[in-house]
């Protein structure tokens, strides 16, 4: 189970995929150089391997535990947390106010993903409370942030997001928790939520939880939704905790995985009312918890990406431990990784992992444009661009998460289903990525239904092109190492750019049948965008190697799914729309 | 969590797809009619649905425990096991000697795909102990065969296969444990053995162990290993149980998943030596061993088909339960499963079950051949059939097994995390099937480097011209309700051809190129072979609707990804095999 945290495939990832100097060259961040790069990337990976790899196995075995005062953490978690806190680890995602340290988001990202490989259970806490201050800045009043950022940011507390209700999981028109307005600023709030991660636990004395409920009188639907600030314990005007809010962890959830983080049902209101802070405007909180949710996918799809890289590693170092039958001519067993077909498996493993890594940074990237960039032209390019692939980030990413985890079991043979081995704790944990934060199939909606069509198709289009010039100066250069890297990219793309046409073309006229293909037609996209990342990254570190022959791994082999999906998403859907009666009865 | 058994649906494999008919008019089983069978597999369904299925979830919950006596089941196990062995289910399928009913395998399969989808824990013993069953039939001498069978057809005492040691999983050449001879016909156990499934239990009086061991002086490697049969309890000549046999329990692994079946450490001869009986020859015992395991893959085969059926009826009631957004012009929310998205994933999940059913069928039907046809050259087809479909039935069903579980969390969303809902149990105990009873990659290396070379390619090939003809019926008689299903399965044989082709070429020569793309290979074979099966099967059924609906959905939406396998396995190797010497390192 040992772990060491990949500092070298994120520097390539951002130095030779997402061309980080570039934007640095453009002013977007020019404090940020390569060395402090390397200093932020090597002291994260430190942390990772000593303080939080360690906590991760015995924390999964323990859980946490609910009892009569809340959540305890498994031992040694709040002290973990303290030590990342006081590091400043919390605060480098965080924008530079009230304590952040302004870094771009693809370090942010960067950083998560060490966190979420080193556990997973451990990552999604601190993911969720950077969402939180990252709606309280964007949406909450000065002196909302003045009283809630600088403890949040500092990680002296922890924050929180509370949508699902039982009636209202997918769909958040449902809810029906309620804000009374007190008329003096505040609001009671009464209801229960469920499926709340973090909703409570000891890692932190307060936290602050967003929660999403109406106002007397709100239309009904998702257009009456406004969004609170509810925490844990009152905050008094010196910053000191003052009296418990009216809200309580009333259950935990008994889960397949990531067992030390709380899943909490909660209670709101139970004796009168918690007290509530109204963040942005009455009833336009489904759009003020939207910007936070937007950040939270893609981190949940950098999740996917490192409890793959957790479980490629695991896989790796018993691949080379373990000696299982002769190799021609070899006069002992040989290592396992020898054999082609355990070959085959790690080679997949680590380069879905790579490729999903990619999307995630260039999602990042995009984001990073659209905040940083000097001109206007170029900040509205990146969040268009970020927003169509913030749905592939998370979907992509995830789904190979799993497969990826359920591989690495596959790759310990017997080993692998013993659950000291660690192997199986990764495909438990690598579960849930698919679901929370909108699940994979509302991410591929998302996409097909309201990605492509921005502004008629223009910037999928944009998108599309790109690949298609990479994919031409990949033919120009192709090169033995290569092999037929280019030629199955450039089927590839043709194929995912016919079908996104098919997409545009029907999409308003026949959404069933284009609804049924949005899954494939995402993975499509992944495939292809990570396929031509992976080349890019290795063409442009300039040595031959095992980054090209990753690359090429890929293209070879896992790019060409591409034609069979292509067939299902346009011609698959007439035995969905043509079914029987009987069909899917009960 | 509601479980109905599948009997309409095996019934419907038996009478369309295996054409279990036109076995019985050439005289293979003439006693067994329809109304036997409809019989035979209604009453299996409503003993799964009552007595099995209940004992599932809570078996998980507490599992197997070990304590100082032995390994003690979960409550009402024992109840339910002997109500099983009363109703005569463990002689079903034996042989008509000792009390067996000699039924066809067909029909044995059959009742261990509803045990298994009922509970996969508790299936798994009653596989073994058929295995044992079989293994003494065929190996043993007629006094062993008149004291254990009879007992361990009626299901008085259970029975295990000894095989695995820590240095010995796949490569049983490694294989350590010993028997001395001791000159009355008996022989002294030693060794230690891991992963052994049933190897302590109190759901019967007695366990029958089979133990691979070596004599003194047997040569190294596979060649030099015998099989014995070691009994907990030894048997005195009336039948009734004498002392304790020199074997014990030395430990449980704690899994992932079947927490209700214990695997065991074994410990033979802590005090002196297990007194056990040779099977078969001298140093023979791996080719007895494999009489058994052959048998023991297909049956494994059918679990993955069970829990596929299973996490396909627990996400087809949710889906039909739980309501979420809206469809198109609805006012409320609607179920789940009228969303395009989500009937995908259940036809999907449906449709894999179907197909790897069919493959796990017709197995059985060519084992049925081999064994009971009149014709000399009919049996010796019939092998060859079944030693070809043998490894695609054992690993194809088990891949989409683990799949198909992972969708049916996914239907649930977050209710699939939470371990009360039951999706997460199946994911968790699907995950054992591709890897016990040889990995699925021993599987595929079986496949294209044993099977395909036999006879020169003349048993895989008149295997792929059946399936051509079948395809041109298909493309005669095309209708509207079958859609391009002639067409995609078209080109997938045709695919399927060419690289079989490319692999008998290549085999002798370039092993690693060929192993590196087995699994590919395999998967190829599983996805032509389950979708002419379904189509054949729907088009027997004569009647338009939900048959041929969903053998149209899997040609036309799965079938189609034999595409891009065929790309990767012909041509996918080089990056393996050029792979740079840092490429794997830790």
């Amino acid at each position: 189970m040992t772990f060491k945290a990949q500092v070298d495939d994120i520097r390539h990832t951002l130095s030779h995929i997402t061309k980080f100097d570039q934007q640095r060259a453009a002013g977007y961040f020019p404090e940020l150089d390569g060395d402090l790069l390397d200093a932020i990337l090597t002291e994260a990976g430190r942390f990772a391997n000593d303080v939080i790899a360690p906590i991760n196995f015995p924390g999964d075995q323990r859980g946490a535990k609910l009892d009569g005062g809340g959540v305890t953490m498994p031992p040694g978690w709040r002290d973990a947390y303290e030590q990342w806190a006081q590091a400043g680890w919390g605060a480098l995602p965080c924008r530079a106010k009230h304590g952040g340290q302004g870094l771009p988001l693809q370090v942010g990202l960067a950083v998560q993903e060490i966190w979420n490989s080193a556990s997973m259970a451990f990552g999604i806490g601190t993911i969720l409370t950077q969402g939180a201050v990252e709606a309280i800045y964007e949406h909450g009043s000065e002196a909302l942030q003045a009283k809630y950022l600088p403890a949040m940011i500092s990680g002296a507390w922890m924050g929180t997001m509370n949508l699902t209700e039982p009636q209202a999981g997918s769909d958040l028109a449902a809810i029906r928790a309620t804000a009374e307005p007190r008329g003096d600023g505040t609001y009671a709030i009464k209801g229960s939520k469920i499926f709340i991660t973090y909703g409570d636990h000891d890692l932190t004395d307060n936290i602050v939880h967003l929660v999403l409920a109406r106002l007397p009188d709100a239309p009904a639907g998702t257009r009456g939704i406004s969004l609170f600030l509810v925490p844990k314990y009152l905050v008094n005007d010196d910053g000191s905790l003052g009296e418990r809010n009216d809200v309580a962890c009333a259950g935990l959830e008994h889960k397949l995985g990531i067992h030390a983080s709380a899943t909490c049902v909660m209670a709101f209101g139970e004796n009168g009312g918690a007290t509530g802070w109204l963040l942005g405007q009455e009833n336009k909180g489904l759009a003020c918890m939207f910007t936070m949710m937007n950040n939270a996918r893609l981190h949940v799809g950098i999740q996917g990406v490192a409890i793959a890289e957790r479980a490629y590693q695991q896989a790796l170092g018993y691949a080379h431990d373990r000696r299982q039958g002769r190799r021609p001519g070899g006069h002992e067993a040989a290592p396992i990784v020898e054999h082609p077909d355990v070959r085959r498996m790690l080679m997949i493993m680590k380069s879905y992992a790579a490729a999903a890594r990619s999307i995630c940074y260039l999602t990042a990237q995009a984001l990073d444009q659209a905040r940083l960039a000097p001109d206007e032209a170029d900040r509205v390019a990146g969040q268009d661009l970020a927003d169509l692939l913030t749905p592939v980030a998370k979907a992509f990413s995830t789904d190979i998460g799993v497969e990826v985890a359920s591989m690495g079991i596959q790759v310990h043979g017997g080993m692998g289903f013993i659950e000291e081995t660690g192997a199986a704790q990764h495909y438990r944990d690598a579960r849930i990525a698919p679901i929370y934060e909108g699940t994979n199939g509302i991410q591929a909606i998302d996409l097909v239904a309201r990605k492509l069509p921005v502004k008629g198709g223009e910037v999928v289009r944009k998108f599309l092109a790109g690949i298609r010039e990479d994919v031409d100066l990949i033919l120009e250069g192709e090169n033995i190492s290569l092999g037929h890297t280019g030629h199955r990219l450039s089927e590839a793309v043709k194929a995912l750019s016919e079908t996104t046409d098919w997409i545009l073309q029907r999409g308003a006229d026949e959404p069933d049948r284009v609804l049924a293909g949005a899954a494939g037609y995402l993975r499509m996209f992944g495939l292809v965008a990570g396929g031509v990342a992976l080349v890019r990254g290795a063409r442009a570190c300039g040595r031959d190697g095992a980054e090209l022959n990753l690359a090429r791994f890929f293209c070879e082999n896992i790019v060409p799914h591409v034609a069979g999906l292509s067939v299902s998403v346009t011609a698959g859907a007439d035995s969905l729309l043509a079914m029987p009666d009987d069909q899917l009865a009960l």
